[in-house]
């Protein structure tokens, strides 16, 4: 069984990720999670900021999760990571381009307005960073290589949906995809 | 001398590089224009949407200039490219990591709820791309890998914009310019 908390913050990390942060009102998210009225500030008395701290915690940890589930599905390092981003390219389509990239759109909103949200962002871009550095590495990528790496295909990715949205199309990330390939194949 | 139009479009343009769509209200407009109440929607009669894609469309004109302008100063792509992007990163940081990507935001919040903005900026992003696969085909990479490249080279861009500013640091965009440096060289 979901709690209240569960499922206030579930709704939060949906619309965080279809709206962004300022277009997301506390009395849509108490609407959509069906929570009864007062809950949100009882379990976030900080409003809607630890609210929104709270969720992107828990995407970034879902994603984490994923990314290092996905690179351990193949042991090439050049097709594992050209696969996952394939994958995210038919995530976004499915999503009718409405999601994908989970914390780009409040990264980008909050970065200079809210200190509390550009930590927590700044924790969870470290920790993807890590996950591809760890299979760069893994390749026999040399540590410095691979951190420099690690942060081209992040920043690739969080473009690219940004470039999947606005295209209303897959194929930039597949573009992406292909190039950084090509690309960690010649560095292995 | 600046007429009271180009005012409000010049301060749009700021504004919603430091803030986004959402963030940005008219009256905030008004005030910091220093433009007369009832000029907005007497030269914008379409509102908010309309001045937002006259904006756009000026900052991406501005910025496609500036990349052809900085391309052409140096002969070799690789480090025409890269230096290019070390420039941004300094930009970024000049600007206390509160600007860069000038339409980024906006392209991600307004995708899925203005398509007179999300056809703009897909326009704006095309013309980028064709400016640096033009360069990158000048040093004899064929067309259609060139514009794979160009796509990754934008989304890296964009994305390292977003890391630099969530980590209120150059050094993302810094490893971007870097890697992305090796890798047109490479395929040169």
């Amino acid at each position: 069984m979901t709690s209240t908390r569960d499922q206030i913050i579930e709704t939060t990390c949906n619309l965080l990720e279809l709206q962004g942060y300022h277009a997301t009102g506390l009395n849509q998210i108490i609407t959509e999670s069906s929570s009864p009225k007062g809950s949100l500030y009882y379990h976030f008395p900080g409003g809607k900021e630890e609210l929104a701290v709270e969720s992107v915690r828990r995407v970034g940890a879902i994603v984490l999760e994923r990314i290092q589930q996905n690179l351990a599905q193949i042991e090439d390092p050049a097709e594992s990571i050209r696969s996952f981003i394939m994958t995210i390219a038919l995530n976004v389509e499915r999503s009718g381009f409405r999601a994908g990239g989970p914390i780009t759109t409040i990264a980008l909103e909050t970065a200079s307005t809210s200190e509390a949200l550009r930590e927590e962002c700044q924790r969870i871009y470290a920790g993807w960073q890590t996950a591809f550095a760890d299979k760069l590495c893994a390749g026999s990528i040399t540590q410095e290589r691979a951190s420099n790496m690690a942060v081209l295909i992040i920043a690739s990715i969080e473009g690219g949906v940004i470039l999947c949205r606005t295209n209303r199309s897959r194929v930039p990330l597949e573009q992406v995809a292909k190039e950084i390939g090509l690309w960690v194949r010649h560095a292995l």
